[in-house]
């Protein structure tokens, strides 16, 4: 027996966490199991739908060391790897069959056991991916869901992009700063829409052609029927007419963050252009491999702060400053075991 | 000069017609232009949307003879052919080139002049299909919006269609009945789901292999998550929320027939499963005529009720018959040269 102490941070009350420590044997990992030494977590807003279930560990963008394995592994003792929002599929379903284990209804996800919020993990290696050489532990953790989700769907549903291909970002973020960089090295036309004019700069070394301020009527007009792809990376509400407004016959606007409230959309714009609403969720592990592939190969980075996850305060503050939209433009706490 | 009498039925007031008659020189046919003599032209709801416009000659689903011919006309004087929703495009902008004629945004459609309530109608030939020998001329006319609304929406949507692909169509009426019958002939699993439970029979015979009744919830509960394409062929408001959740992962729900209010729906629904909300409108040139080799070669037939366009009074009757959904399934309403 070869116990392991994972230290990680639990839920407490909502925004809240107090340290816990639990063992792991790495002797009896089951079938396809891996241990990963975690040295960098990513904070999503998706933790947030953890954060009112006590005891809960979030954390779904690692980076670490696999340091033990189960039977049948799919990696190896000390690669470097990444690990992200889903934990396991039924490697049965139609969904899995089909390669869309993302997709799979009895998936399981952080959620279903212990996060990265931690300095250690539990993992079916079948969703553990070994990083590329090309790619920094501290840029590697967002691109398991913000990077992932952002090429998924970049991909999906533009398989019959042209030479004349208009894709824009709504919402430059932590999933919109990487999907105008995706957009960019896909070959398109990017434009970056946005309601804060001062992004603009920054929007354009990701690889935006264009800047569009949404609170600017004039520019907002100037954008009517523009676009056959507009990638929603906003959480939360947006103006749903406007946007299926902006785009060109056979256009659709695909939405990743979760909104709100319901979605009050007019019909006649589905029809007059053959337009669609469409939604992706994250990526399937080959998506995640080939986009893996596709970072090294396009220099894609994710922008990021790092702050220690190395007390209640420090995760708190982290947690805090993705909250309050304030990261610029992905927050990632480090363990003991970061190493740039 | 070579003058030809029209005699067609324009709108009065809402839903009442009046006989009038104008004059076709064929001798002066513009470029691709052709004038073709009514034989039957299907009632179909969208001739609903000029019922307010006072002196429109409503009807898009029309079939009949040339008569006579512009220069470079796309068919010859003597053909039976068909003409529907579309009279002209620009031919010029991207929609156009890229073979998507019915999305370009300076099209002309049967609104912009006189339409099919008539015994003659010019047409630009490039929207005017050669019907097959195969499909009889009481057939014919629905298959000019209704059968390519239909076809477009199941082919374009469904390419990536597997060996068990489950289709849906949500109302059987003039689409509906279409719908059911080029499904079964792409060789999908295909259920109609009806909130009227007198039409399971006949809408088996269409092509369904499963019923649903709609009102019932315990059926209504086992078709959750089942289909991978809804075509909701109803023209008003459904609940999109339910049909959203009966689609399969990576599902799409397609609107053909317009709402009367704003669709309201869960954007999670979306998400969790890669979903989509699309639409359709109607079918290029290239897809009408490939509809046509598609239902000469499947048997493909609408089911029409037959009534003269003799009168006021007959005219109107028929129009009463499909507001009031009483049709079974396509009301066509002939002229004197109608011939079966």
């Amino acid at each position: 027996m070869s116990t392991t102490t994972v230290n990680a941070f639990a839920v407490t009350t909502s925004h809240h966490f107090q340290q816990v420590q639990y063992d792991v044997d790495t002797n009896t990992l089951k079938e396809y199991e891996v241990f990963v030494r975690i040295a960098a977590c990513g904070i999503c807003h998706t933790d947030f739908t953890v954060f009112g279930i006590k005891g809960q560990v979030p954390g779904h963008e690692m980076v670490g060391i696999v340091e033990a394995v189960g039977p049948n592994s799919q990696v190896s003792i000390g690669q470097r790897v990444g690990l992200g929002w889903q934990r396991n599929s039924c490697h049965e379903c139609r969904s899995c069959k089909k390669g869309w284990e993302n997709l799979c209804s009895d998936r399981k996800t952080f959620r279903d056991g212990y996060g990265g919020y931690a300095d250690g993990v539990v993992w079916d290696s079948r969703f553990v991916y070994v990083v590329p050489d090309e790619i920094k532990t501290e840029h590697a953790g967002p691109l398991f869901c913000a990077g992932a989700t952002v090429y998924s769907a970049l991909k999906h549903y533009n398989k019959d992009a042209d030479e004349d291909y208009r894709v824009a970002v709504l919402g430059i973020g932590g999933l919109g700063h990487l999907g105008l960089q995706f957009a960019r090295a896909f070959g398109w036309h990017v434009t970056a829409l946005s309601g804060s004019p001062n992004k603009e700069q920054e929007a354009k070394e990701f690889g935006a052609h264009d800047f569009i301020n949404t609170n600017d009527p004039e520019a907002v007009k100037g954008a009517l029927k523009s676009f056959d792809f507009i990638l929603n990376t906003v959480s939360g509400d947006v103006d749903w007419n406007l946007y299926m407004s902006m785009l060109r016959p056979h256009g659709k606007l695909c939405i990743v963050g979760i909104p709100k409230n319901k979605i009050n959309v007019d019909g006649l714009a589905f029809i007059a252009g053959s337009r669609s609403l469409v939604g992706s969720l994250v990526a399937s592990p080959a998506e995640n491999r080939e986009m893996l592939s596709f970072v090294a190969k396009h220099g894609i980075r994710p922008k990021t702060e790092i702050l220690p996850m190395d007390s209640v305060e420090n995760v708190e503050a982290a947690v805090d400053k993705v909250e309050k939209n304030t990261a610029r433009y992905r927050v990632v706490i480090t363990t003991k075991y970061f190493d740039k």
